[in-house]
């Protein structure tokens, strides 16, 4: 067995969640709503996978999607992709990672890191060959620095992977410290890895502003998109690769090596997705924000700490002022004594030098963040 | 870039679908049926995504369906398999296939691989850091001898990566050839990783038997199956993955970290699917037996050299007697002056020692397979 797998534990989210099913707690661990997703993007599903194709489809994506997708990126983020050659579907945006850091990297390149992140990346890039150098970023603000980045590139560094906005943080990157990342990507040589799957899911009239539309990083930039999170359907796994063509060349090779293709009636659901108006758009970021409002003001209400989120499904409580100083073993402490499942924020950082946050999924229905408020009475 | 990945051309099954879809040549290369695929499974899907679940499924898969794969294999294969602890669902064969090479091998580790092989795993091996070992299986027989098996394990083999029915030859592999690699796995301590996924294609009263069931091999057996193929809905991609417990911790991780888990409406569905009673599966057998004997018939009529199929969708053409000797250039001429795509057998290893065999998919319907026939005539 090799032992970068083998040694890990299974991922905190699916241990949370199994927590959740055996104990009956309200689950806001795992990042999923609850509710069912768009019914007209499910009922396209269904249509296509009655009257539609069910054998390979191009192993790049179904034209239509990559249209699609080409066509969504110009309108929201006046990114100029070219769909034959710029655009990849995949199934879900961990493969677009994994296959991306697979085809980027060979043993012995540095790949840039920013702690808190998700917990694939740093398997995956050590998988890869990769030797992981860390930016590690703090609460409350997630800044990053120039000092920061002058210690961790090297003329060896090949890749930065960066998540914006950030989980588990809930904060996205200001334009200042996105345009210092660009600048060392470009002074480095190093290809910027994007993992902007939270790219809509931004409150309080923000945007999101792609890393690829910088100066000077259209060609080094890999920017990964996720319809399980465009339209709250996060089972459904197709996932978005965009990159200028030599880039691409190479990202597919991994594609065609790790699935191939991805089921094309999910695919030509996404496709008539893709193509809804603003007001989709804007009335998933008002029903998320709402449900956040109704959670933090719950929280703040009962006494809790909470943090701003100004994206993600997620918020995240200061466990400090509670006199507690271990996440794990709190979050432990919550789903089996209060029926609360929560994510210790030291679980996304390499060696937990954040142990006081906790992380909770708002992504749910009213009822649901009622009955985990009820639950959590009397702790703060 | 990884050249191990960059410098490969793309797969020839993606090519020659382009070059068909462009010419509009019908296609006989890349494996996959024409027909619509069950109507009732379909619709089970169909029912899943609109009244059912659609955020993400526990990571291992849907409980229902775990259950029906180790019923399944009982029932088919006498197979005992405990469905929490041995069974897994993957986003089809390809990513079982990637994650267990990434799970069981570290650099350096040798990898015994059966030519003709399947073009995406010399590749995956390599970027796993393995270092292949070939045994080279030439027509018409295909078979294994003690002398191959010699020459290619050693002390440092880890995994022998086995595809049985093979494709594209068509050929399963006899008890004694199965039993004596066995032995050698035992011998060298090597894990069998065995992609199976033809298993239920079988024709003529084949039963396939799977490595696993031989004396020895419960253990050191990694099972790779396909929903894909079982149901003739390629497009799915939904994959199975058997292994003893030991063996299947390391592979869930690779899983976890390639793509995590796989759509739960496809999933339910072909937990529908698995509980079909023999009627079903005989009755898909009979329909490509079929196919298989009047394309074979078509062609031994226009005076081709056919060699028997065994089971796949596929069946091979012997060019040498046509006065060829390059089929990679046939099979070019084919799909551009005769406007039928085939795939040269030559892709399938890694030296070529093979040019005048050429592969075609008769999974087809009866009117593609005589379009087909039409195009051909005259070219023997
Ligand atoms: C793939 S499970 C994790 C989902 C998610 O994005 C999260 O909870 O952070
Ligand atoms: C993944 S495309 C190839 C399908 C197939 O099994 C074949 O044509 O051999």
């Amino acid at each position: 067995m090799n032992p970068i797998f083998a040694d890990l534990p299974t991922t905190v989210f699916e241990v949370m969640s199994a927590l959740a099913r055996e104990t009956g707690a309200v689950n806001l661990g795992q990042g999923f709503p609850d509710d069912p997703g768009p019914a007209d993007v499910r009922a396209r599903a269904a249509e296509a996978v009655v009257e539609g194709w069910n054998q390979y489809p191009p192993m790049m994506g179904l034209p239509e999607l990559r249209r699609g997708i080409a066509q969504h990126y110009a309108r929201w983020q006046g990114l100029d992709l070219d769909p034959d050659t710029e655009v990849m579907v995949t199934s879900g945006a961990t493969e677009a990672l994994a296959g991306a850091l697979m085809a980027l990297i060979e043993p012995g390149d540095e790949v840039v890191l920013f702690e808190p992140m998700y917990d694939a990346y740093l398997p995956l890039v050590r998988r890869a060959g990769g030797v992981p150098r860390f930016v590690t970023l703090t609460p409350p603000h997630f800044r990053i620095t120039d000092e920061a980045l002058a210690a961790a590139f090297s003329p060896r560094t090949k890749v930065v992977l960066l998540n914006n906005p950030l989980n588990p943080s809930a904060t996205i990157f200001p334009d200042e410290d996105l345009a210092r990342l660009a600048g060392f990507c470009q002074r480095f040589d190093a290809v910027a890895l994007c993992d902007e799957v939270w790219e809509h899911v931004v409150f309080d009239g923000r945007r999101h502003k792609p890393l690829m539309a910088f100066p000077g990083m259209r060609e080094r930039t890999v920017k990964i998109g996720s319809a399980g999170k465009i339209f709250s359907l996060t089972g459904w796994k197709v996932g978005f690769v965009m990159a200028a063509p030599g880039l691409m060349k190479g990202l597919a090779k991994a594609h065609q090596f790790l699935t191939f293709t991805t089921p094309p009636n999910l695919q030509a659901a996404v496709a008539y997705g893709l193509s809804k108006d603003d007001a989709y758009f804007e009335g998933m970021r008002a029903d998320f924000a709402r449900a956040r409002d109704r959670f933090a003001g719950g929280l703040t209400e009962l006494g809790f700490s909470v943090l701003p989120s100004a994206g993600t499904y997620f918020l995240n409580l200061d466990i400090a002022p509670l006199g507690e100083s271990d996440d794990v073993a709190f979050c432990e402490r919550l789903v089996r004594q209060h029926g609360v499942a929560a994510i210790p924020v030291s679980a996304f950082y390499a060696h937990r030098p954040v142990r006081t946050i906790v992380r909770f999924c708002f992504a749910k229905r009213d009822d649901t963040l009622d009955r985990a408020l009820e639950r959590l009475r009397g702790l703060a």
